[in-house]
Order: C-alpha cells, then structure tokens, then sequence
C-alpha cells in the first residue's frame, strides 16, 4: 500500500465530527501531507484545513482524493460515484477507510484503470499474510493496549513516535486501523486480516530493525471487549512488545456499544495483557498509562491521573494535556 | 451451507494419512453420509469406504464429490480440474476443504452454474457476520479448548455429542473448522472469518436453543498458541461456554509448528481459559480433561489420565480408549 500525497480530505456533507475523525486524524498528524478539505451544502464540520474543490485541489497539486468520513456500517453511499469520477478524471487516487469497496463498483475500476489511478481500500489488505511464526525479531516495541475501545490509542501511539522522536533517538509509527494508515501512509487495517493471519500480518507490521529502534504500534480494541479480543490477542503476539502502554477513558461505566458488559480496572488490564504479552517476549513490561480526560476539568485530570500513578507505581498522563515525556522516560 | 450426500470421497493419490483426514473424519463420523472413495494409482491410504469411481458413484446416487485430502498451502493442484469436471458431469456438487477457492476457476464455475450444481469451499463462509454482542443465549453450552492445536479437540466434541445423546438428552455438534464442517454438513471455519467478526460468527454458531440443548462446540488453536490464539479467544467469547473441557495430547514437547515454543500445562490451560471464558459467561466451569495418549500403550494411557485427574480434580480420559461418560457425568 503507497497512498500518495497531498490529499484533498472529502467530508461530503458530514454534521457529526466523530464522522469525519479519519480526516481529522490525518489533519492533526500528518498536515503536511494534508492540501486541503473538500466539504459540501450542509457540512457543519471541518478538519481545519483550507477549503477547496476537486479542480482547484488537482490545479494545486493534490495526488489522492480521500473519503473522509464514516458512516454506520462503512456503506459507500451511491450519491458519491460521481463525486469520486470527478476526482479521478482529476487525476487523483482515491482513498476509502469504508467496509464496502471502491473496487466493487465496476465504473471505478474501469475509470481508474482507464487513467492508471489507484482505488486504494485500505480497510481492505491486499497481501497474502502467513500465520505466526512468534520468532523473536530485532529492534525494539512498544504497543498500545487498551482498557476498551476508542480510548486514544493511536492518537496515544501517535504522541509517544513524536516525543520519541523529539529526542533524535530511532522510531516508527505503526498503522493498524484506517485512521494511522491515512495519518502514515501505509500499515495494515488488523481487525480485516482473516483471523487464521493476526499475528502473521502483526509480525509483518514490525519487522526486523535495527537493535535501537522503537515500533510504535498502534493498538485495537481490548483483551476486555467481547467482541474484538481475538483481534487484541493476536496483535499482542504478533507485535513481541518490549514495552505497553495501556490506554484508558475516565467516565466510561461500560465496554463500547454493550451496554450489559463491564468495564475492567486498569490494574486488571495490565495484568491480562502482560499474561498474555510474555507468551511472544518474556521481557515485556507495561511502562505507562495514558488516560483521554476530556470528560473532567484540569484539576479533575490532574488528580485522575495521580490516583492511577499511585495505583500502578507508573507514569500517567493524558497525552493531549500533559504530553508522554514521563512515559518515554520511563522506557526500557 | 447446505452440504448435499451421500459423499464420492476423493483422497487422489494421497500417501500421508495426516493428509486425508478430512476424508477419514467424515468416514469416521458420518458413515451414513460416505457412500464410497475415489482413489487413483499411487495412492497408499485409505477411508475404509469402499471404492468407486466417479461414474459408479453418481449411478449410486452421490450427491457431492469432496476433496478429501490437503496440502501444505491448501493449494488446489490443476491437475485435479478435469476430475473435478468429470463430477460435476455426472451430477456431483464439488466440496472443498482447501485454501484456494473452487470459485476462483473460471472453468469450475461455468460448468457448474450450467449445470445448477454447486461449488462449496467450506473455509469461505459466504455469509456477512456482524460483531459479537455478548448477549446471553438460551440453551447450554459445551466448547473444547486445547494445550494446542491438534490435539483432538473435534474428535472430542464428536465423542460429548454422541454420549450426550445415547443418554436422549438434546445435543448438538457445532463445526467450526473444515473437517468438522463435512462430519456435520454445516458450520463456520472460523479460522477463516475477517478478524473483526470472528466473536459474531461466533455467536452465530450456537445460537438460541430450548433451555436443556446442550450446544457442543468443536474448539480450535489455543490461547497458548502465538499463532492462532486470537481465534481460540473470539471463539471462547462468542460461544460463551457454561462448560469447556481442555483437549491436551501426550508427548509434545512444543508448540505445533513452533519448535522455540515451549508447552502449557494442562493446570495453566484451565486457568487461562476460565479467566477469558467468564467475560461473557460469569458461570463458566471447566467440566474435564479428555487426552489423547495414542503416543503410549494401554497401562501408561490409564496412568496418565489418573495423574491427571488427580492433579485438576477433574474426569480425564481418552475419549478413543476410554470414552468420555466421565465428563458428561459432571456436566453443571
């Protein structure tokens, strides 16, 4: 996968700015690779790039035309065809993280072939990936693991690459939602790997390094969430992390989307992930919380934080208000 | 999935009897489905049906002509394809175990949508599953989990569902990979659903049932398994077992596949799997311990199982030499 770049980010006419967070994520981490937005009648919303249409974006320079937002079910609503052969006439790629594929719609691809551009799926890998080995790999790696869902492990992955990286010492960001892959430019969407590939294609996402880098892998889902723990697990094998750093949201009183389940403490998180985390490399450790706080104020934050320092004997933090220089300082 | 039989068992020129054993399983377990196996010069191994060929079959009135053999890869051979052609000349839907898709041949598909026949290839479910939801079902619940992967978890599930049922209690086998799938004519390899669903389809499996059917769900991998964990844990939460019972076979030294993996205890397994397994199920008991000791004679099988029982507190036996009346003896 080679998405590339500038981008015009489409929001089409999006009311919801949780709708168009894969445009947001690539605006905030990557906005250098980001020309601009392309927003319709009725849009609410906005990624905080410059407005353009398609012409103005091609006559600009624009290379890929991403469809930005989200809808329940990741439907390729129809009404956006011609939209998306305007842009391809353009001579832009087109980017979609929906579940349906661009590459379904017989008018794309062979208007795409008909003017060598790419309709890239990146919900949707194209590799064949192979089955686990769990052989050790060189360099180092951190991944991400969460108490739940959407608790910011990739916008936690994110920060810590840059403070890494702050320091001139060695480090990649590791995509494996749609979201990081739009923000990096490449990576493998985990939860759409036939699950016999998890931690195959977690393996391939890391590879070999030099002893002193550090993969920065993105997370997904949670070891605690009925629904995706598979996808958790093999990603904890595959990825032989040095290091975790578990994610947490305060105010949340239940997993995402099931109301009936539970939410684990992070004390039980940590332990469950190291359980399973020395299976693949014996030598991990947890090495940080990061909480997303936004529901408190500063002062609440703050103490929220303190309260799981305390608990866990770690460095926590929130990584938007406080930065994670305490959790790199605390690297192996 | 609608698997029509009588079955023509085609084991080609097979010399691995490992490599029929989704030929040998349906023989084994559904006698009454298997009407005969097709066997070309060469091959050295056998189902213990009779022998037919295909046209003698399809005058006996075969339904399905399975390719009950596997390779490394489960690559579909083409030196096959004008075999395959041949049954479906004679009146044969085609069902395949293998990786590679009976679909993805042009020449399979024109011949067979000519002739209204069907192409099963039973690792790809056709259906669109949804997330898990870890809402309780009705009916109970049995799912085998193992130290490892091949270790006799479908043979087990088989031997539950047959006791269960001599004593005329309600029972049903669930298959959840290829060979099971043919025993039992439907199912879901679960080792080949997108990694998102894997719980969902999980779910899907064993779905609501009277309050006293006991659902017995054949197991696969193992959370001790880097590899294929990830699917053993979707699986776990999605069948959200009121009892499992832990498949373990004598003499291995590592992991299946993985020569630097060291092997789980039986006592580490129970543990392991009841933590998950009470996420979506709180009353969740390890019920028994079935063995395969085929690596050892009659005296050292029964010393095994007593050392054992004696160390889980739990029934353990070899399903094959023993039977498994112990187990459903402390079914909950």
């Amino acid at each position: 996968m080679n998405i590339n770049y500038p981008y015009l980010l489409f929001i089409g006419d999006a009311t919801d700015s949780l709708s168009i967070k894969m445009a947001r994520s690539a605006a905030d981490w990557s906005p250098e690779k980001c020309l601009a937005e392309y927003r319709l009648p009725g849009c609410t919303v906005s990624t905080g790039c410059p407005e353009m249409n398609i012409q103005e974006a091609a006559a600009a320079g624009a290379k890929s035309f991403v469809l930005g937002f989200a809808n329940s079910g990741g439907i390729l609503d129809p009404q956006w065809i011609p939209t998306i052969l305007e842009a391809l006439d353009a001579g832009m790629d087109i980017v979609s993280g929906l579940h349906d594929k661009l590459t379904d719609f017989p008018e794309l691809t062979e208007r795409a072939k008909a003017l060598n551009l790419q309709l890239i799926d990146i919900r949707h890998p194209n590799t064949r990936f192979k089955t686990g080995t769990a052989k050790k790999r060189q360099g180092k790696r951190l991944l991400t693991v969460g108490t739940d869902c959407s608790v910011g492990k990739m916008y936690t992955s994110l920060s810590l690459t840059k403070e890494i990286k702050s320091r001139n010492l060695l480090a990649t960001f590791r995509a494996t939602g749609q979201s990081g892959i739009l923000v990096s430019g490449n990576g493998v969407a985990i939860d759409c790997v036939i699950s016999d590939f998890i931690s195959g294609a977690a393996e391939s996402i890391s590879p070999d390094n030099e002893a002193e880098h550090w993969d920065i892998i993105e997370g997904q889902g949670s070891l605690s969430h009925p629904a995706f723990a598979g996808v958790s697990l093999g990603l904890l094998h595959g990825s032989q992390p040095d290091a975790l750093v578990v994610c947490h949201a305060l105010g949340r009183t239940h997993m995402r989307g099931l109301p009936h389940q539970g939410f684990p403490t992070v004390i039980e998180t940590i332990e469950l992930n190291l359980t399973h985390a020395k299976l693949t490399n014996p030598n991990a450790k947890v090495v940080g919380v990061a909480v997303n706080t936004s529901s408190v104020d500063d002062a609440a934050a703050l103490q929220a934080c303190k309260e799981i320092s305390e608990q866990t004997g770690l460095p926590c933090c929130d990584p938007i208000r406080h930065g994670v220089a305490s959790i790199i300082d605390n690297l192996p």
